[in-house]
């Protein structure tokens, strides 16, 4: 049995401790700022307010300011900050992680850099770390689809685990693997956090169909909604994802199974990544979405702003054409560029005759 | 503007009237013995009762004891039957088709051969045609995420039009586009025709998880629903539709784009094929599901039925390992073999690492 310690107390970071717990591994739950409240209600009650459940056993739950003591020891981290936490858990794992340790992140996002290269986000971390311990450190990524608080309830799971050291990815297997969760092994790791970074931009883009049937005043008489935009949205965004994937290097297998499309249809089930695609389906500008929703973190928002950056970049290095990912821009222009969400569904798809 | 006859008064069949009505041409639209009911009420009122809305004008509503009368002197024939029908469609027109008609069909599945072979269903069609018109009547077939009343709705609906006959290909978009209805050409009818086929099969998959829930008593303290293993079959599907694809010709990226996981998405959002899958999840056998659902058209069952079959003789030939299609098996089991419906999540993807 394994020390485990998890950093960010959020939805994600807190499920893992389930499938950790119920192989009785022993689990330190770390928040970080943003967690205060729910370390506090894990403390006196042992009670998960935004996963609604009691903890398990074998988890025991510290503050930020915690986070030495939680690292002392530890064999596994598990890294479950969102994605504009990253530099951050990079930074604080860095005096802590000695060689042979090894960390697992659940974070989704891309990160673009200033020639217009897209960074998957263990890649951001690992850089964070001192140059001496970043080779000595296996790091491996989990992709697909997962509802936190559906794997806190121990419904089947299935999900990829990713990384460029295919010997850690036994390791990590053994330890998480439950009756409930299912894992699956890749070394295409590219092709896997690619995928579950984008699912979050397509799954904003699927949105706007809602917004656009708000817009024309919801339901007609023979209560037609807009199913059929959103499925076209849907179709498209996968072969937008499956050219993205490529260009960056990865698998575009991965997108035709369990992090691509898997990951995007339960993305699309609800949440706030449709609910700010609905605002600016509805004709709202994203500054004005952005207010309605500003208590949240919006990662969808967040990677599709770091597409948007790489995209220039990505042209001029005659990487990307500029007809191509009309979908992609679409999204682009209304987060980064404040334009109206208008999907052009004449251009969605290629006919290929002439 | 042309004369164009649908055939099949169904939700789909009927549905196509909207695009060519708006388009000013002259259509048909003849109900089969299943639609008696339904033209009746077109013939009265004006009104589909099924797609719930007053006919656009232009349309003529015929008996299917007119059917003689209604392709007289006509361009285009829609074939709006659903699967079971097609022998009966293709029988029909058989006397009725001139050497420069076209055909476009809507109708979803697959037949198996003895041989293991399966056959898209606008082959199907032609082979009933005389032999001396077979060659001078072209056939295009319809795929893609289209909820008839939606389109009935106006809503924005993306197909492919897909035919070997290159050439008739624009022909049918001038005749249907719509500022709506927004259709995208292809040369790759198996692959367009074995994704929509498919998207029945896997659509039922889906289904499963909800029902898989319902065995459990449904969601739990926390509200924990069953969204990861649905997400996980969709995934899965994919993985699957693309193989079968591949198999049978077709070109494995119309998967990956409208006709394969749009249209499974547009599928999931509810209707038969997801009761269906839900039943069977549930843990009733198909003949106890069936029973339920007496009165329906079950193209789900259907299209699994015709793998079934087919699969012994494509693994005989060497095509299929045994291995391959753990989910398609999985359906084929309860379908053709009334087997319980056991999905084995830890089968469903591979590892890319020994």
């Amino acid at each position: 049995m394994a020390n485990v310690t998890i950093v960010g107390a959020g939805m994600m970071g807190s499920a893992m401790a389930w499938p950790l717990s119920d192989n009785g591994h022993h689990v330190r739950l770390v928040g970080t700022h943003l967690d205060t409240e729910i370390i506090a209600s894990c403390l006196a009650k042992r009670f998960h307010p935004r996963l609604r459940r009691q903890l398990p056993p074998n988890v025991k739950p510290y503050y930020v300011e915690q986070v030495a003591e939680a690292l002392e020891g530890v064999e596994v981290v598990v890294s479950g900050v969102s994605s504009p936490g990253v530099h951050w858990i990079g930074r604080t794992l860095a005096s802590h992680m000695k060689p042979g340790m090894k960390i697992i992140a659940i974070t989704k996002g891309l990160e673009a850099t200033a020639e217009g290269n897209l960074r998957i986000l263990p890649d951001v971390l690992a850089d964070e770390l001192p140059v001496a311990v970043r080779s000595k450190v296996s790091i491996a990524a989990i992709g697909g689809p997962c509802i936190a608080h559906e794997l806190a309830g121990r419904r089947h799971t299935c999900v990829y685990f990713a990384s460029r050291d295919a010997a850690v990815l036994p390791f990590f297997r053994q330890m998480f693997k439950t009756p409930y969760y299912h894992i699956f092994l890749s070394t295409d790791i590219i092709g896997v956090e690619v995928c579950v970074a984008l699912k979050n931009a397509y799954t904003l883009a699927v949105g706007l169909a809602e917004g656009m049937l708000d817009r024309i005043g919801g339901p007609d008489e023979a209560n037609a909604l807009n199913h059929n935009p959103a499925a076209a949205i849907f179709g498209a965004s996968a072969r937008e994802m499956a050219r993205i994937v490529s260009l960056l290097g990865g698998n575009p297998a991965m997108v035709n199974s369990l992090p691509g499309v898997g990951d995007q249809y339960v993305t699309c089930m609800g949440g706030r990544t449709v609910r700010l695609g609905r605002l600016l389906g509805k004709g709202l500008s994203y500054e004005q979405a952005r207010a309605e929703m500003a208590e949240e973190t919006l990662e969808s928002a967040f990677v599709v702003a770091q597409i948007a950056k790489a995209l220039p970049g990505l042209e001029s290095r005659g990487l990307l054409g500029r007809d191509e990912l009309p979908l992609t821009r679409c999204l682009c222009g209304a987060i980064s560029g404040n334009a109206l969400a208008n999907v052009n569904f004449d251009r969605l798809f290629p006919d290929d005759v002439k």
